[in-house]
């Protein structure tokens, strides 16, 4: 795997032409020159020489190599250090991974790791803009993490459309045959990461909207709003979709009490159907020598038939009453 | 379905004349003069003109044109950008739209989506007070924002209608025959719409109050005070109806609990009485040959009484022990 | 009803006459003079004359005569606008009512809504202090707001007793014939009640001691906090009720589970005490020609004592073990 | 009792003399002397004179006079006005007070009200360590605040060893003849009064340390630092106590449930093996004239056999899977 | 023990020479030097004299020497006073210790306490870059509190580990033979104290990079940043332990009412099959004379047949119901 996706100088929103990583001549920051370097899980020995060009802090490039950050928004002197959540829905399951960017006057940086999407799309569509391009690495960043955010969105459609399916065969019972537990469990266990994900960039977007971050001009600024809007809108459904999980399982709870309590009263209906013919049968099939009844002629049926009514009888309070 | 819902310039708080929204020489922003422009559903093609015309931000265009954001209040330049939620109680269900509002010195465009009431009944009243609609466009955003505040009530009005009918329903033990899992998954979900389209209301309004909004004047203040204070009580209300709901759940389920409990108890009673004929009955029908009661004169009628007796004091025992 | 409950004219702390509200003319505020006005739910017409005499604003003046607010502090101008929630226990009810005052330099107008007690006592009380009432508008106020957060405390108290005597109920079981779902649903509603009418007051009296609001004098701010003070001490109180109450329902629950388990066991316990007699019984019923026991000479008494050793051993395992 | 627990004056941290409450001459403030007076539940008579003395205000005299306060620092002009609760542990109860003091330049007294320990050993450690009690009254209010404080810590260790006692119980299932829900409630109800009186601290120390209070110099706000960090500790403390008492009774209620269960498995398990040998004694007890088995030489034994063939079996089955 | 862990003399980065802490002439500052001791739970006497050397505030040393304190950063003059919660994994349970730090220009001072690692591997670790050492006590204070913090992390592994396998065991229904309420309460107890070890951290390391900190420079700030960074991380991972151990509990609870939900159906199937053959066979078992079935030729059988067959119905019936 080649950790160099992509590397190129851009001068006016245009491409000039591609750059070899390691030649770190080439690397050279030039006035109304913009380089995008963009890589897959690099190596400490790749990140070496562009920590060295660029001036990149020990710490910054240390978590961009190692990943597993939350996200967030650091500045190193001149350089800006952004860590993001990736993910996508592959296979009906939750996949993460984690991108960050370094971005300095004049060039920008991707370190991507774990399962995510490809910044190719991003760059192309970056490339067919050169009025906005021209706008420089802001415009980029932005470019980049808008493209994260909006890869949110689907995998929120896919929690919220399980959340519902979930909830649906509930109330209609037809959760017999599924974990529901489990599928509960992953459910939070995804909207949590989901959560985490998010719930920094509304700060990370203000932080560039309002303070002096190096790098970011004020004509950029509208774009992070714009990002920091979508997250919001990303955490106003995640908690929503928090409180569902977490009522369904009350639903849950209180369905399953309820089929007890039908379950107890059929069981006691039924119950008290049968005990009444044994009880008095039983009474007839006592050996006493004098019983008067068992000499009747018509004493068995004259039992039977108040056997019969009794059991009709107490068929039809249990119906009225709803027990059965 | 035509899309210019309305468009008319006014001076000193009087119409002067309609407006042609595809002349637009006409859209021309005069000294004095106030350009009201309703738009419902345009397409972006129709956008794209205005925002020509008065400088609308791409992103704010993008945000009217597509809907689905949450309640914000934004400042681009010159213009401010307005998003609210509006909402009506139809056929017993809540429905959702949204309305934009593009404001700046001397005009104001509403942008209408998805199920709402049309503004027209607040431009006549508008144009009944021209004392106060030469106001300019920041009045008549007070208007429109009002409009859609004051038909907020009748939905909470009707949600808490059904949440206590609900509450009445499960205390008096109506609700057998209601299927009020999903009742109160409705509820919940209903509230949590009203929530997101009121919540964002206080913190916009204050906005316009405390800072130093564009097209926003000193005199109108006070009118938007007026809105923050319906969108706090909104949110009052929204907030003790979600508490409300989630007691109603706890409630039917202490109830199914206590149900349950007497049916149990019921159960134990009527099984006890019912076997203790049976277990005697069972001993005098052995076949063993020497059993002296069975040959006893009143053998048969002593064990018949025992048994009445026996199941007299148990019915008494669990009587006056609340099981019966 | 005469809506005017009482108008007089005041200075340095002593009533000079009494004034006809009609007469606008003897409105005129004077130097040295306080105008104090008190209203009970008055007509629009009533209000409009004063509103123009004080230059009330029109949004205020709404509220004023529509009700229905959240409590309040407003400033329009020179003049300052409250909004207080009242209440009483009547009748083992909650009573509520909105009582809402316009401050300006030497006057005060009070206008009271729905059930609340008269201001009477404390006009008596102010002018028996004229020391105090010399102080002027902002220490009428403070003497109003006093009262009606003094008209709290019992209401809290009596809302109290009876969460007590509710949780003493359950815990000791008294609980079997009353309705304690609505009772503790009425209890949750009143509760809610009265924190709204609490939460807004320490903000309202922070604004008053803090900031700079017109009207409000410097050597009157002690009294506000002490108001301020008594409104932290009922949201404490109301707080812990309401977390009470939260968790009378939980031990409910807890209560209910065991009982039904202590049911459930003595059920257990005395099936299993008639099922062995009976299925031994059953046993020695059957019909075989070559049943020795049959004819043994002791054989129904051995059964007979058999049957009353297992059952007095089941007796006493089950008692031990404590499910009898 | 005598209401006057102390008086005496200071000059560089020794005692000059003791001090007689009732000449007043006595209480005037002389440069580089410090007056210290303890009150116990004193009349109104008593405080009078002191507020003329020293110049109290009526408002805080009251709050001194009436206790039942919140924990407050307030200031009234060179008036520091503290308000704290005192509790101990008696008698396996919690014992609840209140202190209050007046801290000016020259002087502090203290009002002690309910049931609290004295503060003679606070003023014999304060007279053993002149070279600290130089440091003036704040140093003082530091001795008496931080007395009452450490006084929280035994209380909370009391509360604390309930809890896990009761834990305890409820685990190892030792909890039948208790009555855990009044002991759950009555932890509850002493851990919110414990919160209401910790909690204000950290902001009561903060504001002395942070803002101009009257009569606090620099050098003792790192003395204010330590109260406030144990306030800090004590509230860590409580508040998890309280999560631990909710977490005790989900762990009873699920408790209760998994018992449940276990006694309806075994409940079951039993009614099973009993009703067998009932269903099938039954058939061979029925009157048949032609029933083959019945004359079979060793049918009867067969037919024990096979009763006992089959409880056995389900013993096993039961067994294995853990109903029994 | 020797509570003198270590204590040497560096410069430029390097190591002088180890220094007797008992020969306070050693311990004099010198311009470019900087003195690092290391304690371990040391006797107040031997802290008596450090305290007089370097100018430690009485109650700094208090705390250092009591421990027991939440984790916190305290200015005391030109001393920076840290307190931090250290723990580990040992044999299956966390152990918790405390460490403080005393910090001024020149030196930095450890004192630890209970169980935790020895910091001999930091010193070495620092020993080894120079050119990182000699930024001063600064960088010490940073090397130990990321020492402390990166052992935070194997604990949290360990938690989340334990809290998966039993979810795992509860869902796939393995947790028959365990204590899970036990299980349960350890697990949120070693939660609680692993976040009031990590919670105080982000302010700590705020404080130090935002505010004016004496002996902190500004080229260490990032390194403060990045402990900041681990426990925003550490504390995302608490708070989502501590919702999942939530969940469980509520899982569980759920599982063990579906569970019941089953038992109480099979329980009522069987029970059903059962009494059918026992009433028909009592009916069959009565002794009147005139019972025409029991005379005919294949009345036995055919009793049996319909016996069998019912049972056979019910049997399919329960089947498709999922009752069995
Ligand atoms: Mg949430
Ligand atoms: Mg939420
Ligand atoms: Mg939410
Ligand atoms: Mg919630
Ligand atoms: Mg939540
Ligand atoms: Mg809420
Ligand atoms: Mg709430
Ligand atoms: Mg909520
Ligand atoms: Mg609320
Ligand atoms: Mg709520
Ligand atoms: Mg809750
Ligand atoms: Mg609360
Ligand atoms: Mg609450
Ligand atoms: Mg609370
Ligand atoms: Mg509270
Ligand atoms: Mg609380
Ligand atoms: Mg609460
Ligand atoms: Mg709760
Ligand atoms: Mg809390
Ligand atoms: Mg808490
Ligand atoms: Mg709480
Ligand atoms: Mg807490
Ligand atoms: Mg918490
Ligand atoms: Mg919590
Ligand atoms: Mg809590
Ligand atoms: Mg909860
Ligand atoms: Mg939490
Ligand atoms: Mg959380
Ligand atoms: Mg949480
Ligand atoms: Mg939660
Ligand atoms: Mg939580």
């Amino acid at each position: 795997m080649n950790s160099v996706v992509n590397c190129a100088v851009y001068e006016n929103g245009r491409k000039v032409r591609d750059l070899d990583i390691n030649h770190l001549e080439q690397m050279k920051i030039l006035a109304g020159q913009l380089i995008w370097i963009g890589l897959l899980e690099p190596s400490q020995e790749m990140l070496a020489p562009l920590q060295r060009q660029f001036g990149l802090h020990e710490l910054a490039v240390e978590d961009a190599y190692r990943a597993h950050q939350r996200p967030k928004l650091e500045v190193y002197g001149d350089t800006v250090f952004v860590v993001m959540k990736t993910c996508q829905w592959l296979d009906g399951e939750l996949a993460l991974g984690e991108t960050c960017f370094f971005v300095g006057r004049g060039y920008l940086i991707s370190v991507r790791h774990g399962k995510s999407l490809s910044y190719r799309s991003v760059r192309e569509r970056c490339e067919n803009v050169p009025g906005k391009l021209k706008k420089g690495e802001d415009f980029i960043l932005y470019a980049l993490m808008d493209f994260i955010v909006d890869n949110y969105f689907p995998v929120i459609d896919a929690l919220e459309e399980k959340v519902e399916e979930l909830e649906g065969a509930i109330f209609e019972n037809r959760d017999q045959h599924r974990d529901i537990l489990s599928e509960i469990s992953i459910l939070r266990r995804d909207l949590l990461a989901m959560r985490h994900a998010v719930a920094p960039l509304p700060d990370i977007c203000q932080r560039i909207i309002r303070f002096d971050v190096p790098a970011m001009d004020k004509n950029t600024q509208p774009y992070f709003r714009d990002i920091y809007d979508h997250a919001n809108i990303l955490m106003d459904r995640i908690e929503a979709l928090r409180e569902t999980v977490k009522s369904v399982v009350d639903s849950k709870m209180l369905m399953v009490s309820m089929r007890q309590n039908e379950v107890m009263r059929k069981l006691a209906a039924w119950a008290a159907m049968l005990a009444v013919p044994t009880a008095i049968a039983g009474i007839y099939g006592m050996n006493f020598t004098n019983m008067p009844e068992l000499t009747w002629r018509y004493g068995y049926f004259t039992v039977l038939g108040v056997i019969v009514v009794i059991c009709l009888a107490l068929y039809w309070r249990f119906k009225r009453s709803g027990w059965l």
